[in-house]
């Protein structure tokens, strides 16, 4: 039997869009006289819907579209995709997540998943009831097919594997091995460093569970924090890698069921750059389904702004993204020079508006009330703050959206201005620790310098006064952000002194993480929507 | 037997600073002879815990206060109180919400919370497992009790009972009738203007069922979003009110199970003045649980800013609330003077801050790169955001909080500036159509002219070009409104042009309300934590 694997890119709520992409991918499976061509899960509505579906007038759009696909099949293929479909149980919450079986002039097969995802980003149960894995078989040319979906396959009580512990039970235990030809699983499944090798985990522990072939076709592209990175595959009953599609865009494999395929090479883990182009995707799509075109970002003269700059430009390339000099008071000459050097490598605009004036004013407005003020915090703030406003007029003129440049270092400890530097439409690196930025940098820097070297080597400085260093308020990044990654997965009480100088600083700044813009997800457990703190508490520990 | 309702404010997180108000309360039934007493759901841990669970070392730290509470407890009474607990049964989410029976020199009894509400603002099921009502029966002084935890009893399939279809079933159902004495209810429930009927009716409908008295114990006191509004009360066996404790604040009532006690009248709901003193309670305790005295806005001279004054002013005092004066270039005199009369008559201080230059040397800045600029939406932003870089100013300098006062109309259609209008610690009229924001001023001048009476009358206009006002751009209030509220509660798809133009623009302008400060809740479906809608997408139906 022939399959095909058909990675595509939906755009959520989009369903015309998205039909016309399934029906594509079916007419080149039928070229191939592929017999069951497989789609990621929510294909057609787009995946995380997250509250859309408090519309039901969606769903019920998109069932139009589904039958409308059903209609237009051509004779002779099945298809297997995902979409959001009515609960018929009419008991608990209205809708599933299901796999449709489609084949022209016979009825919809519904599928359901039953493992729903309910922790960081997911909120499966919010709308979503639970259907029942051991049900969702069919027969397919002799072939018992056993449907899943994402989450089903992931509670093997494995070493390594967190998700086991988030599930009561593992529903494959309740299917009967001998009953089963072929596993199959629609995913929509995030890019995270080290989702890679869990996949692998969990998937070659399924075909060698049930001892057949298993199919797993992944959604690919952004959708605001997400990045699904693809990467579909097909495994035989040992594990070994049947068909592989690339990462990162959209593909499309074919493979034989019956050992005509012969085992590929499998993928590897290529950590940055693989990092590299879940960022770049994930602020492409991000443009994509936004409908923008542009962005700009300021250019400090460090690290974070010039890979931010870098990743834009592999994104967007360079004639769709702006750097803007935003010289201040205490703007060093070096930072200018550094910032203009890394514009002309990357062949991108630079734009000076410079807010020194604006700074003395609103100074000067402030002393008609408060009298002469020493330097504070009102005066460093001011500072980002001017910026942020100069930043969002290039937006309103030019249509283009401000990329922010803060990490998860200064994110977590607040390190950094709320509507100052803190601003954006997107946080491309607000996922990534200060260290990780250091070595995505040196890997952008791997082949020719495209990052000024003294940009990477000068000691960080958001210069907001005088002579000021980051590690002027910060302990030393490598010691911060171990502890940083710890805290934010909670994983322990505070011990040391540090640890809990840190944790006390990351419950005290929630509310800049509350008004924070989209973070591209690319950890285990990133800031942003899925991580729900509370500002107001005592919770400490 | 002589039970009490303890109707305690916990501080989320704040284990010590709970078992405290816990040990007074018991120490207070004790006094009066109180066999039995009972708190609200969670009253140990606080409510709602969110991501704090993600951080097991917390509950780890509250079960010890735990059980410094049990042997801190006096001889001859039993406390029934919420607190967080690890998951006995080892098998899916790490905790249990539950209700624990406490007495002197007796074994802990855990009864675990079965409906976990997973929706809207609530998250149960990402940390919580669910137990088993059937389960939660303990005998007490010859008494069958049954313990339930407040969406335990919301299930009933009753006519105007949006609940019911959240569940899959009613776990009541399971709980044999005849085996039931008296049934207890320990909830953390926010206020929202329709919760008092609904509560009426499911503890009505439970009371019957059961032939039994009923004891419902609420939390009071807000958290972030939420405003927990107390209004505890028991039941006789014919649904009939027996004791009711005040809403708003705390409070400590005793009644006795055996007819001792005579109904009492109920309270009746007063919709625009438990509005009012749900909102102030809202202000009140986010300062008080984050720790600031303090609150400046912006007053504009109009509706929104004048009745967030008011409520702040109610909140904390006219000493701990400053309005603060942006004249900018459209700004008219007769703003300046209604801001100035409806600060006098509060008693408020007063700042003022000009823009005007700024404004002018940031366009001359930014025309420095563009050459001359025709007014546009740069020039309306850049006045918001100014005005912003003050108030933000102020808050550095003076450790005060900045109040919002964007409203849910403006929210739902983007109708405001990012940075600019949009900014503060919190949003207190977030979640008041503007119908409701007009309905609750005319409210306060119910008895003397509080806001004066030309704010309320004068078109309502953002001053952000010369002889602007709000229905240049948005339709009549009322169509608005009516249009919003069916539109964010996801009643049906637009029909009308008008519903269709609303709705787009409610879709389009998601990327300013992820970045929107906590919005106090007050309706069935706000705006913030528990509406998560995507960015990206094209779901427009």
């Amino acid at each position: 039997m022939r399959l095909a694997l058909a990675q595509i890119n939906s755009v959520l709520g989009d369903f015309p869009a998205n039909k016309t992409k399934i029906l594509a991918a079916v007419a080149r499976a039928v070229e191939h006289r592929c017999e069951l061509v497989i789609f990621p899960e929510a294909a057609l509505f787009g995946y995380h819907p997250v509250d859309l579906l408090e519309r039901p007038s969606l769903v019920t759009e998109q069932e139009q579209v589904l039958r409308e696909l059903h209609k237009a099949l051509p004779t002779g293929v099945a298809v297997l995709v995902g979409a959001i479909v009515r609960n018929a149980s009419k008991r608990g919450k209205g809708f599933w997540n299901a796999a449709v079986l489609l084949q022209r002039g016979t009825k919809q097969l519904v599928f359901a998943k039953q493992l729903l995802p309910t922790y960081d980003v997911f909120d499966e149960s919010r709308h979503i009831e639970p259907g029942a894995v051991a049900k969702n078989i069919f027969k397919f040319k002799g072939r018992r097919i056993l449907v899943t979906i994402c989450e089903d396959i992931w509670a093997w009580p494995l070493k390594n594997n967190p998700w086991y512990s988030k599930h009561g039970e593992n529903p494959l235990r309740k299917v009967r091995r001998g009953r089963v030809d072929l596993v199959v699983n629609l995913s929509a499944s995030p890019y995270t460093h080290t989702k890679f090798t869990n996949r692998r985990l969990v998937t070659k522990a399924t075909a060698r569970h049930f001892r057949t072939p298993l199919v797993y076709v992944n959604m690919v592209g952004a959708q605001d924090e997400l990045i699904f990175d693809g990467g579909s595959f097909a495994l035989d009953r040992r594990g070994q890698v049947l068909a592989q599609c690339l990462r990162f865009s959209e593909d499309f494999k074919i493979f034989e069921l019956d050992g005509a395929t012969k085992p590929v090479r499998p993928l590897s883990e290529q950590p940055w750059e693989n990092m590299r182009a879940a960022l770049v995707l994930g602020i492409r799509d991000f443009l994509a389904k936004t409908g923008f075109k542009k962005v700009h970002l300021g250019l400090s003269g460090g690290i974070d702004s010039a890979l931010v700059a870098c990743l834009a430009v592999d994104a967007l390339g360079p004639a769709n993204v702006t750097g803007v000099l935003l010289p201040g008071p205490f703007t060093s000459r070096q930072s200018g020079s550094l910032a203009k050097q890394l514009a002309t490598t990357l062949g991108i605009r630079l734009l000076e508006f410079s807010i020194a004036e604006e700074y003395e004013r609103s100074v000067r407005e402030l002393e008609k009330v408060y009298g002469r003020l020493a330097f504070s915090l009102v005066h460093e703030n001011l500072q980002a703050r001017l910026r942020g406003v100069f930043l969002m007029a290039v937006s309103n003129q030019e249509s283009s959206l401000v990329l922010g440049t803060c990490n998860k270092s200064e994110l977590a400890v607040g390190f950094g201005t709320l509507y100052g530097d803190l601003i954006g439409a997107l946080l491309p690196i607000g996922d990534l620790l200060k260290t990780e930025v250091f070595a995505l940098a040196r890997h952008y820097n791997g082949q020719s310098e495209i990052i000024p070297q003294r940009i990477i080597e000068r000691p960080p400085t958001a210069e907001l006064r005088a002579g000021q260093v980051d590690q002027d308020s910060l302990p030393p990044y490598e010691d911060l952000d171990r502890i940083v990654n710890s805290m934010v997965r909670g994983l322990h009480a505070p011990k040391t002194p540090l640890e809990r100088e840190i944790l006390h600083k990351m419950m005290k700044s929630e509310f800049k993480r509350w008004q924070a813009p989209p973070i591209l997800k690319v950890s285990d457990h990133a800031f942003g929507r899925g991580r729900r703190f509370p500002i107001a508490h005592r919770g400490n520990v």
